[in-house]
């Protein structure tokens, strides 16, 4: 038996547990070039929020009673892809669901003789490699800038910062508690770091942190935070937009400054991004993450639920809400 | 004699009459190096309304009792630079005044015989090339795009819409009268228009006007208008920030919907820009600007004032409130 979870309504403001579904079905049998998957691990990330409006997004919507989209750590139980054997740890996307279908072509390998397999989901998966493309590539990030982090104890904003330092560049992060703000100070090395909700002047704030201004800006928060940033760009600097997390549950929009005269006395530029643009190019970030990863310059913590499929909207929740530090996973199945 | 126009009081809003004030004091006399000039027509721009206020731009700001910014058309009275004789016609940058002291290094001539002089300040100088670099530079433009383009009938919107005609793209303009419309449209060659303060609908507007998304966005005019842009950007979509003049003469600053997400559903960038960021192609693009306008592909308009340089205050502030067509110039004085 396949047990999944459902989109049932389209939440207004924070969704509650009682616009998803736990639904129980077969499990399916893979057709040729495919291979039937189990799931190890869940990955609930920002983004599925936006999958569950109903307005333009840059992939289709989750449709009402349509499984709930995202990526798994999954073990291969059936296998008609010449490429994948039974036992093989992969990453696929079959949604909120213990068992799934997926096309072999494609589908990524995960070997867990280089870290444990979750961080597939997480620091060599799609968080890792957002950081890495969202402040290398569109960020263009220089040795020696200054970079500010909002999001800076999540999946991706933990990384963003390590990376920053190990090319050189001074870095503050914001986060929302003060173990948050141990955590990525104290162990990830961010030179410094506040936690949002005891900082009333945002602006102010970051006036004191950078003197001389900030060079690029990793935005995955949105809102006053975001609005404090534009005021204290240096010249040329540049604002990557990955994510917007503060806005994406708000039942009624907010309002907020208008700031796009900044980009003018500044030269600055600000860019929206998503990892997928740099899908050809996965392989080789992969790489050198691995390779950071190995020498001890990056570090990682997961927040990992356990439960069972049955908790992954819990767990949902409580990452939109801030819960977790660093990758945010449900435990689903043991490996066999 | 000299006169000069000098700021006695910072705006709040838009600029009063009394916020100016005119100066006679006597006409000075250049050093080894610099040349003397007599202005012929002054330029009036929308960023003049930045250098009077206090706070950070990208340029000093004018200080109480200082001579107001801005470049002129001028002739040489007298020469201290052997490139340099009397009569010629030049670009300065003496600001308000009837006569001025500059140096000769980095002066540019303007030649009389390619088009009447006061193009200088218009389609074959500042705005020109900030149409021209904003557009292929920061816009990235691409043959067959869809551009729009926000103060369509000002000095720089009007060049913009017709290089992007150049470029086999779609162009639509916003302006502020019906009379602005049929000339943007019937002389420019726009391929649609609309009469801002016709519609209330600017976002309906738009995707009524492009079915398909905006490739390119021009702004000169920020707010209401620009916010509506957002929900209509095409996949990697270029907003160009030139101005923002419905910002500028806010006593107290707007609020407007936020709207980053969209950039990251886009995969789409703003970038603000200054013409002095690319000075030195400037000499490149006249070529290629004057050739346009002899080949009858680039047309203009100017909307000159007269009286005198005791009449800048009241045509700068005509020109903010979009009292101009094309270019505004005050007329100073007859060529020699």
């Amino acid at each position: 038996m396949n047990r999944q979870i459902t989109l049932v309504a389209r939440p207004v403001g924070y969704p509650k547990e009682s616009d998803f579904k736990l639904v129980e079905t077969s499990i399916p049998t893979p057709e040729d070039g495919q291979v039937l998957v189990k799931t190890i691990y869940l990955s609930v990330d920002p983004y599925m929020r936006g999958r569950m409006n109903q307005r333009r997004s840059y992939a289709p919507n989750v449709q009402i009673d349509e499984v709930m989209v995202g990526g798994v750590i999954a073990q291969i139980v059936e296998s008609k892809h010449p490429d994948f054997q039974v036992r093989d740890i992969v990453n696929a996307s079959i949604g909120w669901q213990e068992y799934g279908i997926a096309p072999g072509e494609g589908l990524r390998k995960i070997d867990p003789s280089i870290a444990p397999i979750s961080t597939g989901a997480g620091i060599l998966g799609m968080p890792g490699l957002t950081a890495y493309f969202g402040l290398l590539q569109v960020g263009k990030l220089q040795d020696g800038e200054t970079v500010f982090v909002s999001g800076a104890a999540g999946a991706v904003g933990s990384v963003v910062g390590q990376i920053a330092k190990i090319k050189g560049c001074r870095v503050v992060g914001s986060a929302g508690s003060d173990e948050k703000i141990a955590y990525i100070v104290d162990e990830l090395g961010f030179d410094d770091a506040f936690n949002y909700k005891n900082v009333t002047d945002y602006p102010a704030k970051l006036a004191e942190l950078y003197p001389d201004g900030i060079d690029v800006y990793f935005d995955n928060v949105g809102g006053r935070i975001t609005d404090a940033v534009f005021p204290n760009l240096r010249v040329k600097g540049r604002v990557v937009i990955c994510g917007q997390i503060s806005q994406y549950n708000l039942e009624n929009p907010e309002t907020g400054p208008r700031f796009l005269w900044h980009l003018i006395t500044q030269r600055a530029r600000i860019e929206g991004f998503l990892v997928s643009d740099f899908s050809d190019r996965h392989a080789e970030a992969l790489v050198q993450m691995a390779e950071w990863l190995k020498q001890g310059k990056l570090k990682y913590r997961e927040t990992i639920a356990e439960g069972g499929i049955e908790n992954a909207p819990t767990a949902f929740i409580s990452m939109l809400k801030g819960g977790n530090i660093g990758k945010q996973l449900v435990k689903i199945a043991e490996l066999d």
